[in-house]
């Protein structure tokens, strides 16, 4: 089963759309290991890489963080509008 | 269903392990969108800012890339020697 199963909607007409998610899962089981941030710290050095490639309005950008005992995930989806999308297009 | 299902091996005896995961989906459907190189420039540039943050050998790194018509992903897994965890605990 793939992982990214929610990628299928089956949307009826073939809408233009584009779509970049990315989802960190660090599992962490060591005695006394204590917490670690590594999470919300790659979260903010991810986000500025995604950054330098596409500017996106902020409500395009959704981000779920979750800290559990031995896993934090942290989820992002961004939905990039199409007009920049095909600014993105490569160099003919 | 948590989508990091595979994180649930039932191992026995609790073993000191720790493992960082990246999973990267990049969604175009985009008429005459042309195909779009973003899942390879974000992945060099994902590895480096976890590269800074580990140094991790790269026997330990696996890297798997997928290239589809209207969905590229990326999955990076990260097995992180419990030695240099327990470098990375955060100041006490």
């Amino acid at each position: 089963m793939s992982l990214f199963s929610f990628f299928k909607r089956n949307t009826s007409a073939p809408v233009a759309r584009e779509r970049l998610q990315v989802l960190l899962a660090h599992e962490r089981t060591i005695v006394g290991g204590g917490e670690s941030d590594l999470v919300a710290i790659l979260r903010e050095e991810i986000m500025a890489v995604i950054a330098k490639h596409m500017s996106v309005p902020q409500d395009n950008v959704q981000i779920k963080m979750d800290r559990g005992a031995s896993v934090s995930t942290l989820e992002v989806d961004i939905e990039i509008p199409t007009d920049i999308a095909a600014g993105m297009r490569p160099a003919a």
